[in-house]
């Protein structure tokens, strides 16, 4: 897949994980041409985290005809800032405080270096190879252990004073005083109702409201993920569609307010949670459609990340490669 | 303030309201250095709307030294929509349907001339004449009859995928069933709370859940505006103190999620509403700073339009006109 016409046709793409980092050199059509990994917690000093993970680059750049090819490298990271190329105060990462990492991996490597957080990169990710293709204007939700998302303007990610706009995740959807109590030490966060575990949290809810048979209450409570809700449901469970109609709806209503901001051509969704179809897609555009206000009334496309998930991160973060 | 060292130094701005047009011809300091105005309502036909301003114009364009001496003219209007330059299914104008403004000005005068509506006007406006100046990310609230916004991220209005982007005023902030309804058909959004009427609203109900003395009991009720309760708060009245605190509580927590998008450097607040100083601004910052996410604590200022009320529509509209 080499593109002749591009004198350094591969970035590199890091996605950085508290437990692992995953590397890939990517082509302009988002083929992972070869990738490496190394562990992250392993290095608690950033300057061996960096010289191992140059060891295990150096084979894999070789391969594709050495670092002249390379035009760039793209890093996802938590907390990652894009105006500072830095990682700053990232909770679930050995490495404390402020991290210049952008600056390490251009001076080990030679190459212009990038850094945003994950679901920035995921944006960029739909925006160069996937759904987001030829979009000026889209929102980037992902669902995961949090919410996450990626706001992109006129073709470039939101970025903001500071380099952390775009985390709708927190926005508070719910001000009643019954709202659920969020990580962030705030209530009615959208991430307490439609991240992995606000769905286990709506499980255990309804599970305990009702006394509707359902396969979900043969499981252990505090363990139910979203995965298990999708296979009760695929069975007819009427509960575990319960449970997504509720996530959905609240998605779907937080997405029309979300819309008056930026007035989207699309809404991309990603995430473990994506994985239940249309149990949750289906609530999602439904709510959507009927809380939209008017003006934006069928104007924004609800989809579904087209990037297959093991490879979404590394690609997403070697988008931000390709930037002038 | 004539610069010398532009050779066009001057653009017109058209302030278009349902009753009367304002035009004003500004310097790039924000100076009106001479204006005039028609009436909107007693031309049916656009055409004779547009000779009729033209023909308006003509002395003051001749006053600067004529339209050489012009370098475009920018159009703040009700649903003025900037990607086409037009006016789309505006309630309080005259006019039906779709109005190719812009380009009926352009013909008429010969001068590039740009359209978009009140609310983003009056960002440009602060961004370039006022408290804005230098800022690449902020909004602009403007509290009216109805609540409207102005997006700017990265240095440029939010127009969206449409033209529409940044209806804030429409993001829904109660989700209980004793949400307000709202002119949109659909209940609790900010302008219920927060606009004139909101606020109208509020007196009314406060004034009935309570038996406590306040000059607003003088007032027919279905009358009392804001300046009413600002001129009651003077007086010391608390009752009015709480009507300010409690729309100012609201505007301060819709901004705390509104931040989450674009993580701005500035909220700009304009309207009749700001006119009651510091009872509705300082309820805003307090209630901002209590609820906005730790990440973005202490970043945005909470800001009034330095603009006077009276120039500001028409400064806001030529802003556009400097666009390159």
């Amino acid at each position: 897949m080499d593109n002749p016409t591009l004198a350094k046709p591969y970035v590199i793409g890091l996605d950085m994980g508290g437990t692992n980092s995953v590397f890939g050199i990517v082509d302009q059509r988002g083929n992972i041409v070869a990738q490496t990994a190394i562990s992250t917690k392993a290095y608690p000093d950033i300057n061996d985290y960096v010289a191992a993970a140059v060891t295990a680059l150096q084979p894999i750049i070789e391969e594709v005809g050495g670092i002249e090819k390379i035009k760039a490298m793209g890093i996802g990271a938590p907390n990652g800032n894009y105006y500072n190329g830095t990682i700053e105060y990232a909770a679930n990462l050995v490495w404390e405080g402020v991290v210049p990492i952008g600056k390490l991996f251009q001076e080990a490597l030679g190459i212009p270096c990038r850094v945003t957080n994950d679901a920035n990169a995921a944006a960029l990710g739909e925006m160069t190879y996937g759904v987001a293709r030829g979009m000026k204007n889209f929102i980037m939700i992902t669902l995961g252990t949090g919410v996450g998302s990626g706001i992109v303007v006129d073709g470039k990610v939101v970025y903001g004073c500071d380099g952390f706009a775009g985390e709708l995740g927190h926005a508070i959807y719910d001000r009643s005083p019954e709202a659920r109590q969020c990580g962030c030490g705030r209530k009615g966060c959208l991430e307490t109702y439609t991240s992995a575990t606000g769905v286990a949290r709506t499980a255990r809810l309804l599970l305990e409201q009702s006394t509707a048979p359902s396969p979900l209450r043969d499981l252990d409570p505090e363990k139910i993920t979203s995965y298990d809700v999708f296979l009760a449901a695929e069975k007819g469970d009427q509960l575990a569609k319960d449970i997504f109609e509720y996530t959905g709806s609240i998605l779907g209503k937080a997405c029309a307010n979300y819309a008056l901001f930026s007035s989207p051509e699309a809404f991309v969704f990603f995430g473990g949670l994506t994985k239940a179809g249309h149990y949750i897609m289906d609530p999602i555009e439904k709510a959507y459609n009927e809380e939209i206000l008017n003006i934006y009334k069928g104007k924004a496309k609800i989809l579904v990340s087209s990037l297959k998930g093991s490879e979404a991160a590394v690609l997403g973060a070697s988008a931000l490669g390709w930037e002038d």
